[in-house]
């Protein structure tokens, strides 16, 4: 079997493993055993459970970026390169769980070196968004009312909507990407598109 | 001096240590000199860093919900008790740092038994705020548009945003907590009040 294939099948092993069990309980002898090869060989492969656990975070993080950047069309509206990207980043989350746990749960639970690779790839998809909406900001024109700052923070509310909603998605049977994605869309799209053309949300009178 | 008050100065010194050096690096020592009490005085209390560290998430989750609670007007219109409701939520993110510092990023990185407290206050404020927009939704009338799982899906969207736009606004000097309010029930709220009227986001046309 050529090494390329068997270290795939170790890491698909590895996040099963991780996403499924969690990375303290998760042993290198049911890894082993799960990709049919022999324990020393997945410590000739990587050193350690920790460079394992790293490099199964480290593929995931990638996959993740590469399936949401692969999502979104250029030269779309903005509205439907977000559309695009929130479809691509639920449905990436539905169809991987392990690996999605792997990123969402495990490495941000156990301390560093994982929360910071987490870090960076969510600082990747922030500034990823942050340009989104940027760019749906200069097609309505409204560079004078939305400020750089504002827009950050808009990303970053919608970073962490999608976060904590695939994770309800994930954990609730029955709930599919496609419906998660419209839920957001129809939360903060209204929202998003009120702001681009001025209308700011304003409290009610008192009752 | 009364064992509350002496308790209290060992608590507000655990805090802002776990939150600005993180739980690894904290020290009982740096804990007691910064308490002003010795450090058989601090073990005498709670028996170990770690039972320490989950008192302090308890009495920080306990202020942030009561925070958030007593911020809500029961009474009001659905818009302007989750505008108070975020306003409160930001505020005392922003003025309890080191209190947020342990929440967010100490206690659900480093694993059990910690992330579990966490996860037990971020249920509690999920179903408080579930329980707002479905109380906007009637307010709206629209039971029939809005099915329970979108308002609970909306809910963890709401809820993750605020958590990310928190962490952020604490990291970005000069950002206030009103700031981080009104971006959110900016960007949140109008997309709301049209789902809530019927409207739904649907994609433009292609390009």
């Amino acid at each position: 079997m050529p090494r390329a294939v068997r270290e795939r099948q170790m890491m698909d092993a590895a996040v099963q493993t991780f996403g499924q069990r969690g990375y303290r309980a998760a042993s290198m002898d049911e890894i082993a055993e799960l990709a049919g090869v022999s324990k020393p060989l997945v410590y000739l492969y990587l050193n350690s459970k920790e460079e394992l656990f790293t490099a199964c975070i480290r593929r995931e993080a990638s996959a993740l970026v590469e399936a949401v950047r692969a999502g979104v069309e250029p030269g779309e509206p903005a509205d439907r390169q977000l559309w695009a990207g929130l479809r691509a980043f639920f449905t990436h989350a539905a169809e991987n769980p392990d690996g999605w746990a792997v990123l969402h749960s495990q490495a941000r639970t156990h301390g560093e070196p994982f929360a910071a690779e987490v870090a960076v790839m969510r600082e990747e998809i922030v500034s990823f968004v942050t340009y989104l909406i940027g760019a749906a900001a200069r097609e309505a024109d409204c560079d004078s009312e939305l400020a750089d700052r504002e827009v950050a923070g808009l990303a970053h509310a919608l970073v962490g909507a999608a976060e904590s909603l695939a994770a309800w998605g994930n954990g609730t049977p029955g709930v599919s990407a496609k419906e998660t994605a419209a839920t957001l869309m129809n939360f903060a799209w209204a929202g998003l598109e009120n702001l681009m053309s001025g209308q700011r949300w304003a409290p009610s009178p008192r009752a």
